[in-house]
């Protein structure tokens, strides 16, 4: 199968990193072709803006849905978000491996979901969560989190940790089709003996092991959560603003 | 009083600009000061790396909240940090003010988060939520969203608004201690008519008049949720990974 991590730490000797080699070395003796997207070592911009399309469709009002709509039909982005679109396409797991920062992923993550996801390539016409685009793929986040476990279980400073991750799971995951699977959550790798940081590497290794066969979360559906919408399609052609 | 607008859109003429318009004129009108970090158009570099600091703790292993906390007590930040930094001290309200995308903010502003708000100057040592270092500061987010309510609400396609935010409003506002204020939110401006448009800004207004004395959202606090961990600083000095 064809795995691509989408990954973000600046420091190769972090225990980010050594998940990284973890994975990609488990992989591959697995049969499995990797590839990564490393996206501090690429300097991947993360700014979604006019840079993002070789050609424009309105050089008088930019909105990036409807420039996106044309750079998908007429093979106008930049190479950057092509080579990573491709990426995609090719990927039967997509694993996104990465620090958690202010509830969410680092910023240079962030604007791969905003550079790389766009519209009518990723989603739009009605292609989404069971009718998404990526259905049959999956994907996973692999996740550093500065704290410990216990701050994140309901009830406590920072709530659970599956709100926490509600809108990468929902808004960004399984919005565009991906099977969604359980987390990888390292916690506080700083406080860890060496030992226990084997164990974790280790554990690590067993998940992606099982990662083909492993129950999607039950995330949401178009049957359970039914679109109140249905039938219109909000992501239309812009008018001005006046 | 002092307010801060953090403000992401690309196109001036974009619904989105027209609501900055009417933030700036409404609150300068009422006799407030009123300063805007426009990111687009300052370039701002969302990518939190070495160049966030114009010293380094250590140059062998990057660990960015030592780097942070270095910077902090030796006043090295990079100069577009420092700028923002002064923002948030000088303002008695902020408003974080973009288009909803992935369920999130744009990466531009969610690099504002991770580069901006570094430990030792906006949280740690003890001070987060209910002791954050800018408790009696308000924060709001002023957002469009390209999907109309009813995709919004619980049971629906998105889930609950409520959840959507909940990173943002509990991981980023609340846990450096801002009074967190309900979000304004356009929904589908694409799809209003000019007189939709010109009732929403005109509630904008509204809002803002009213934003000294609303009620903050009961969001978390260390009494209601406590922190399983008291006492222990989990933001210490890394160790070195193997």
């Amino acid at each position: 199968m064809n795995v691509l991590i989408v990954y973000a730490h600046q420091e190769p000797k972090s225990f980010c990193g050594a998940l990284l080699v973890v994975a990609t070395e488990a992989l591959k003796e697995d049969g499995h072709e990797v590839k990564v997207s490393d996206l501090y070592a690429m300097g991947f911009n993360p700014v979604c803006d006019r840079w993002d399309f070789t050609e424009t469709a309105d050089p008088d009002y930019f909105k990036v849905q409807k420039e996106q709509t044309h750079a998908t039909a007429g093979g106008s982005f930049a190479p950057d978000i092509v080579r990573e679109q491709e990426r995609v396409q090719w990927a039967d797991l997509v694993i996104f491996h990465q620090p958690l920062w202010w509830f969410s992923v680092p910023a240079i993550t962030k604007g791969w979901f905003d550079r790389v996801l766009a519209l009518d390539f990723a989603y739009g016409r009605g292609r989404w969560f069971d009718r998404g685009v990526f259905r049959g793929k999956r994907a996973m986040l692999t996740i550093t989190a500065g704290a410990p476990e216990q701050r994140y279980q309901e009830g406590h400073i920072f709530g659970g940790i599956e709100r926490v991750l509600y809108p990468l799971h929902v808004g960004v995951l399984n919005f565009v089709g991906f099977d969604v699977l359980e987390p990888f959550i390292t916690w506080a790798p700083i406080q860890m003996s060496i030992e226990e940081r084997e164990a974790e590497l280790q554990s690590y290794r067993s998940r992606l092991e099982g990662v083909w066969t492993a129950e999607p979360l039950p995330f949401h559906s178009l049957k359970r959560h039914p679109d109140p919408l249905e039938g219109l399609n909000s992501y239309v052609a812009p008018r001005r603003s006046s």
